[in-house]
C-alpha cells in the first residue's frame, strides 16, 4: 500500500494571515495531488497542541471533499515527546512538564469529531514510555507503526534486529494488522533486511498469541445480544456453543460434586436424585448430568425442560436412542411448567455476557418453586462486572452499525463484542449479584448500583466493558473476566455499553458510574449514566432504546 | 395554575435497597396521583448533590411515562446554600467550602439530558448571593420564584413589602413570566396582601423595562438569518425595517458629515457629489442622502441601485413623484453593474446581525471599483463580536426547531434571536473586521480568528452570542453590542451559534474558541469549534449544514 507523505506545514496555524493562507493552499494542493495519483491515504506529522487550523483543513478534505471521496489521513505521532531527550541534557534544571504526544493526537481527533477516516501512525521511540502510556494506544485507531532505522541493532550475522522491548511492542500491536513503515537511512546491507526481520517478528507473534477459537472474524464486531426468550435459537447456534470445551466439563464437575455431597456413599444405590435441567436446548447439560452421575456412581432421574419446539425434536430422539428411561423430556416454558414432583438439583445455563442479561433470574423464578428446601441450584450465583474503556473503534462502530434503530438509540444499546482495539482504563469492579435458589418474597430482580473508578492517566472513555463470573457449585466457577478467565472457554464475549459522547478523563479523576437493572411486565432493561467527573444523561431511559423481552 | 408539591424523599438515593425501593414507590405513586388529579406540574425539592436515582425516576416519568404524558417537573432550589447561615455561627472555625445550589440543579439537569420538561423553582433567600450567581440563573429554565413570608417586611400601613434588593431581583426576572409562590405562615392580615404586593412590583417592572419595539413575541424565538442575495425581500419586511428610528438618522448624519468634509463651503454651488446607494431597497437611504444634502447645503446626484425588481417599482414611483431628476434608478445586481461614472460616496446597508453575514464584503467588491480614489464608503468598517452564553432555552429550541434539516445540522446553523432567557458568561470580544473601500489585491474575504475567554464562575456553555458594530463615518456608529447599543434601534437582534453538546465550564478555565469565515464560488459560511478547556468538533464543516448563498 502506497501512502503519500505530506509536507510539514506548521505555518497553517500561523497568526500571520498571509503565511497561513499560503500554507493552507499548499496543503490542500498536496492532498488533491495525492488523490489525483490514485492514493487513498496520506500521512502528516503532528508537532504539538497548536494545530486547530490543520485539524479543520484535513477534516474538511477527508471524506468530505467532493474531489477526494476516499481519502484517509494518518497522523504521525511519536510515542515520546522528542523534547524529553533534549531536556535530559540540561542537568540541574527542573524537568519541564512536557506534553504527552497522545494529547496532541487526542485534541486533534476530538476536533475532527473522531472521524473514522482519521487514524494514527505511531512512531516508536528509542526510549519507550511507561506501560500505561503504551497500552492507551491500544484504544486508538492505529493504522501504522513507524520505525526509524536507527532503532535497529545489528546481530552477529550483520542483520538488523530490534531490542526485546521493541519486539514486544510490535507483538502487542500485531493483532491490529498495522502497516509497518521503515524510515531513515539504510544502515545495513539492504532495506529488505528490515522488512524480513519485521515479518519474522510478526509471524512469531501470531504463533504465540492466545487465540480464542471461533473468534476469528469477530474482532471488534458489534453483535446484538441473543434474546433466547423471544427468539428460538437456531440449530447452528446450539451447534457452535455445544463445542465449548470448558463450559460443559465445569458443569459436569459441579453436578458431580453436588451429587457426592447430597448422597452419602451408603445410599448410592437407594437414593435417586431428581435433577431438572431447565433450558435443556439440544441436551448437553443432560448428557453432562448423566456422565456426572455415572462418575459419582449415584442414581438420578432427569427432567429435560425446553421451550423451543425445534430443540425438543433433538431431545426426544436423544431420549429414544441414548438416554432411555432415565430422562423425561418436557416441552414447556420453564416458567409455566407445573412440575409433577420436587427436585434435588436444578441445573440451568441461562447466562449472558453480563450474567443476568439473558434473564436467568426471571426464568428460574418458576422452576425454583419445585426445588426441595435443601436443594441445590447450579449455578448458585453470578455477578456482573463493569469498567470504563477507551476504544474509538467500538464507538465509531456503534454509530455506523446497520442496526435498524435511530442514531441516538444505537448509543443506548449494549453490544456483545470481542474487544481487541481497546484500552481498559481501570480494572473491573463487581456490579450486580444474583443468588439461587432465591427464597425472598416478594421476589425483586431489579437492581441499582453505583461504582467509583480511580483514573490513573489522561484518557477518553467511550463506554463500559461488561463481564460476568458465576459460581456453579462451591469452587467450580466460570469466568469471562480477563484476570480469572476460564481458559479455553469461548461461549461468551464481553458486553459493551456505549455512551453517546466520549468523556475526557484526567489523571486523578474519580469516575462515578450508575447502572440500573429495571423491569416491567413485558421486558427487562439496563439504564446507565455517569455522575462524575462530568454528568452523562441517563442512557436507555425506560428501556426505550434497548430491552430484553420476557415473551 | 395549581402545582402539586411532592414529598421530600431523599431516601430514594439511600444505599439501603429496602428503604430506597419503598421511597421510589411512594414518589412514583405521588406523581401518578398528581397526574390523576389533572395537574400538569409537580414541584420537588433538591437538597444536595446526591440525587442520581431521584434524577432517573423523575426523568423517566416526565413526558416519558405513558400515564403522565404532559407532566412537567419543577425542582425547587435555594439561591444560597441553607448551611451558609448555620456555618456563620461557628466563629473561629474555617468556613466550609459549601456547594453552590446551582451545582445541585446543574448536575440534576445534565443527568436529565436538559429535558425541557424539567424546570427550576428558585427559592429567594434572605441573604442574597453575589451578582454573577444571580445572573447565572437568567440562563436557566426558570419557571417559578418561591418567596417565604419571612422575607417580607411590614410597611407603615401594616402591609407586607420586600427590601429593595429583593424587589430588584423580582424585577430582573419579571420578563421571564415566572409564577410566584408564596410559602410559609401568614404574618400579615391576609395572604392576599402578599399577592397584591407582588402584582404591584411586577407592574412597575414592566413599566420601567427598556422595551425594544417590534420585539414582542420574538423573545427567545430562533429565526433563520435573512438571505437577501438569494431571496428577494418582501414589501412587509422593508416596511418593518424602514420604521427603525435610529438607523436612518445615523446614516443621514454620516452622509451629512461626509458631504461637509468633501466639499468646502465655497464649492457648495459648483461641486456636485455623486452618491451611489447600492442595495437601495424601497429608498430610505436615498431619502436620507437627499435630506443630508439639503441640510448640508450641498449638491448631489444619486444612483439608486437595487436588484429586487419588486422594490424597483417603488423606487421608480418615488423618483417620478418625489425625487425627480436628482436620482437615477438602476435595476441591477450591484456586483454586475457597469456604472457610467465614478462616485464620491458609496452608501450601503448590507449588514446582518453578525456584521458581514449578509455578505456586505462580497457585494461591495463590485461597486467599490467605481469609487473615486478619495471616495468614501459608508459604512467604512464593521466588526463582529462573540461571547460564550448559557441558555438551556435556546439550546433546547434548536433541537425542537421546525427547521427542515436533520437534527445534527440544526446545531450547526446560526440563528437570529432576541435573547432573554440567557446568561452571558463573559463580555464579548471582537472577531472579524472589514474595511471599506477595500483596495487589496487579490481580494480575500475569508477569515480565521481565535479568541480566549476567561471564565469567572462555574457555568454551562450552550454556544455563542454574536453581535456587530459598524463605523458609518468618523464618529457616527451603529452598534448592537449590549454596552454600546444604539438606543432605540431595532433592526438587528443578536445571532446565536449553537454547539451540539453543552460544555461544562469551571471558574478559572480559559476557553479558546475558533471561528472561520469561508467561501467558495457559490456560498459563504462560518465554521466554529472550541479547543480548550475541552475539544468540540469543528461545526458546520464545509458549510454542509448552513451557508449564505451568493446567488
Amino acid at each position: 500500500m502506497v501512502v503519500a507523505r505530506l509536507s510539514d506545514l506548521p505555518e497553517v496555524d500561523s497568526d500571520c494571515p498571509e503565511l497561513r493562507k499560503q500554507s493552507e493552499a499548499m496543503l490542500v494542493q498536496e492532498m488533491l495531488f495525492a488523490s489525483h495519483l490514485g492514493l487513498s491515504t496520506a500521512i502528516v506529522r503532528l508537532h504539538g497542541m497548536r494545530h486547530v487550523n490543520l485539524a479543520r483543513i484535513t477534516y474538511s478534505i477527508v471524506g468530505h471533499h467532493s474531489h477526494c471521496p476516499l481519502f484517509q489521513l494518518w497522523f504521525q505521532v511519536p510515542m515520546v515527546n522528542p523534547e524529553v531527550n533534549a531536556a535530559s541534557f540540561r542537568e540541574g534544571e527542573e524537568q519541564p512538564d512536557l506534553e504527552d504526544p497522545w494529547e496532541w493526537w487526542n485534541k486533534f481527533r476530538l476536533l475532527c469529531n473522531s472521524d473514522k477516516k482519521v487514524g494514527v501512525a505511531l512512531e516508536l521511540s528509542a526510549d519507550l514510555p511507561d506501560e500505561p502510556v503504551i497500552s492507551r494506544w491500544l484504544g486508538e485507531p492505529l493504522k501504522s507503526l513507524v520505525l526509524h532505522t536507527s532503532l535497529f541493532l545489528t546481530n552477529r550475522k550483520g542483520y538488523p534486529v530490534l531490542s526485546q522491548a521493541h519486539q514486544s511492542i510490535i507483538k502487542r500491536f500485531a493483532h491490529l494488522n498495522l502497516q509497518v513503515i521503515i524510515t531513515g537511512a539504510n544502515r545495513h546491507s539492504s532495506i529488505k533486511n528490515y522488512m524480513q526481520y519485521i515479518d519474522h517478528v510478526y509471524q512469531n507473534s501470531v504463533k504465540s498469541e492466545q487465540r480464542v477459537p471461533y473468534s476469528s472474524g469477530y474482532e471488534d464486531h458489534l453483535q446484538i445480544p441473543l434474546q433466547p426468550l423471544m427468539d428460538n435459537l437456531e440449530s447452528t447456534t446450539y451447534e457452535v456453543f455445544e463445542k465449548d470445551p470448558v463450559k460443559y466439563s465445569e458443569y459436569l464437575n459441579a453436578i458431580y460434586q453436588a451429587l457426592i455431597d447430597k448422597v452419602p456413599e451408603e445410599e448410592a444405590e437407594t437414593n435417586v436424585q431428581v435433577i431438572m435441567v431447565v433450558g435443556a436446548g439440544r441436551g448437553p447439560l443432560v448428557t453432562a448430568s448423566l456422565k456426572a452421575a455415572e462418575s459419582a456412581n449415584r442414581k438420578v432421574r432427569i427432567y429435560a425442560v425446553e421451550k423451543n419446539p425445534n430443540a425438543i425434536v433433538t431431545l426426544l430422539s436423544l431420549k429414544e436412542e441414548v438416554w432411555k428411561d432415565s430422562v423425561t423430556v418436557v416441552s414447556c416454558d420453564m416458567r409455566d411448567w407445573p412440575a409433577p414432583e420436587q427436585c434435588d438439583i436444578l441445573v440451568s445455563e441461562l447466562l449472558g455476557s453480563f450474567g443476568d442479561n439473558e434473564l436467568s433470574p426471571e426464568c428460574l423464578d418458576g422452576p425454583e418453586k419445585f426445588l426441595k428446601p435443601d436443594g441445590i441450584s447450579i449455578p448458585c450465583s453470578y455477578t456482573s462486572y463493569i469498567r470504563p474503556l477507551q476504544s474509538s473503534r467500538l464507538h465509531n462502530g456503534v454509530g455506523e452499525g446497520t442496526l435498524d434503530k435511530p442514531f441516538h438509540k444505537k448509543f443506548q444499546t449494549p453490544y456483545v463484542v470481542h474487544q481487541l482495539n481497546t484500552y481498559n482504563i481501570t480494572p473491573p469492579k463487581p456490579l450486580f449479584t444474583f443468588h439461587h435458589p432465591n427464597r425472598e418474597t416478594p421476589v425483586d430482580h431489579t437492581r441499582y448500583g453505583h461504582l467509583n473508578f480511580h483514573i490513573t492517566q489522561n484518557s477518553v472513555c467511550h463506554g463500559f466493558a461488561g463481564y460476568f463470573d458465576a459460581v456453579l457449585y462451591k469452587d467450580v466457577k466460570l469466568s469471562i473476566l480477563p484476570d480469572t478467565y476460564s481458559k479455553g472457554m469461548f461461549s461468551w464475549f464481553p458486553i459493551y455499553f456505549p455512551i453517546k459522547e466520549p468523556i475526557r478523563l484526567k489523571k486523578g479523576d474519580e469516575m462515578e458510574v450508575h447502572f440500573w437493572r429495571l423491569a416491567n411486565k413485558k421486558k427487562v432493561w439496563y439504564e446507565w449514566c455517569v455522575s462524575s467527573p462530568v454528568q452523562v444523561p441517563v442512557h436507555n431511559l425506560n428501556g426505550k432504546s434497548s430491552s430484553i423481552g420476557l415473551y
